[in-house]
């Protein structure tokens, strides 16, 4: 038993194709995410710590889905959500709705810690955000050019992704859960993941049914939830750590204790 | 087999010296409330229909703390929440931050019906309200004299309520839940329920652990959540109820086709 960590930069129909240009970066930033938690890990700071560290460094990196980079509502603007829960004590925060702060996820941690809720949203998350003095900017600071163009084939597309609309992401049990047995984030459609209650059901396969952490993923991934829809990196207490996706491909990177680590995109030789 | 109903009007610390003023009109809404969702399933209505029915009757009703009569923001403002969930399609649609709304269980469902999404909040869920013409009225129609006073003193109790505070009521898996084998609503400390992902969990010990709807919740009632803290009902495929609670009350109400009914405030006799 050591410590392991997995994080995902999110799961889609990211194309076997896609260009060098925007492969080698992303690649770049997952081996850089991995690297801060590792040596954070390795300079024994805590899993909440370790966990606030690296999610900031994926909110910083335009590459990825949160933060700067985050997906345009139909109206152009960003909402941006995170979580964060301590699987020793199921003690949680969450946050939706952001516009101006940096990093969403320290914001969850402080709602987890400084006040008696586990989730505050839009308005009233931001005036707390200026209450605890979180680094804030203009909403423009999120929106990159990619995400723009994205944006414009959704609407081509008809696909609209509507204002106040809350994904998996802040959900505890559907995009995040964490207890004493394992850690779970989930990514994907939103809507899927909520419905199929996927980190949670992780978790309560562990607990209810003494799957194994690689069991449980794998069975929520390819029999609860429709195909394209989901992917997810765990890890366990006993420092496992699976990365199962559904869909072409999850944005992933994990190591463990005993020197194992992995960078990927679509599906690994071994799997 | 047959058809089940089960509705609760909140669950917390509700003394047995609750006056009779207060307690007469409670017991006279549940019975009302009761009566609407029987009737409705004695015409055959769908189970969707009927849960819909039965809450907008709740949430009208001034004396239990959804829509009118509903617990109060710091601000001393309203922000409502509902959810809805169908167990055979694990369709689900919730709203969170309504002000205006006067049924927030209808807007819920029409996320469901006529939306991608599954969850919509504040001003999002607001606009959606506009654009279905669902009935609003001024957000003073929600505010009750009882709960001014309550705010009053929670405030001087210093147990704040924050603008922006998302409960369990829209999380599925945590407040509301519903699979091919049950349906759950939980309520009481909304963290609590979040914390223990109170309505998936007793599913998902029937699904997991093969544990009957009664075993799987009192399991989750008297293990998982901390006492005080947590109250549900539920209903299974089968037909079977079950309305276990340890918080010190919990307004409820049940019915099944084969003639049993049950109204109570606290423990029941052959509890």
């Amino acid at each position: 038993m050591g410590w392991a960590i997995a994080l995902h930069g999110g799961a889609g129909d990211i194309p076997l194709t896609l260009p060098t240009e925007r492969r080698v970066p992303r690649e770049a930033a997952l081996r850089h995410c991995l690297q801060i938690g590792v040596d954070a890990l390795k300079a024994h700071k805590s899993a909440l710590d370790v966990v606030e560290l690296v999610v900031r460094e994926l909110e910083n990196n335009p590459h990825f889905n949160a933060g700067r980079g985050s997906v345009l509502t139909s109206g152009g603007t960003v909402e941006m959500e995170a979580c964060i829960m301590d699987g020793n004590t199921k003690r949680c925060g969450a946050v939706s709705g952001l516009t101006t702060v940096v990093n969403a996820i320290s914001l969850a941690r402080l709602v987890m810690e400084k006040t008696p809720h586990i989730y505050l949203a839009f308005d009233g998350a931001e005036k707390f955000a200026r209450e605890q003095g979180v680094e804030n900017v203009d909403s423009s600071h999120f929106i990159t050019p990619e995400n723009i163009e994205r944006l414009k084939q959704a609407k081509e597309a008809n696909r609209v992704q509507m204002v106040g609309r809350i994904g998996d992401t802040p959900i505890i049990g559907a995009g995040t859960y964490a207890n004493n047995l394992c850690a779970v984030s989930a990514t994907g459609k939103g809507e899927a993941i909520i419905r199929g209650t996927v980190a949670r059901d992780v978790a309560a396969l562990m607990e209810f049914k003494g799957l194994s952490l690689k069991e449980a993923a794998a069975y929520v991934v390819e029999e609860s939830v429709p195909r394209g829809n989901v992917g997810l990196v765990a890890v366990s207490a006993k420092g496992e750590v699976t990365m199962p996706f559904n869909t072409t491909g999850m944005f992933r990177a994990c190591a463990t204790e005993d020197g194992y680590s992995e960078i990927e995109i679509w599906p690994s030789v071994q799997n």
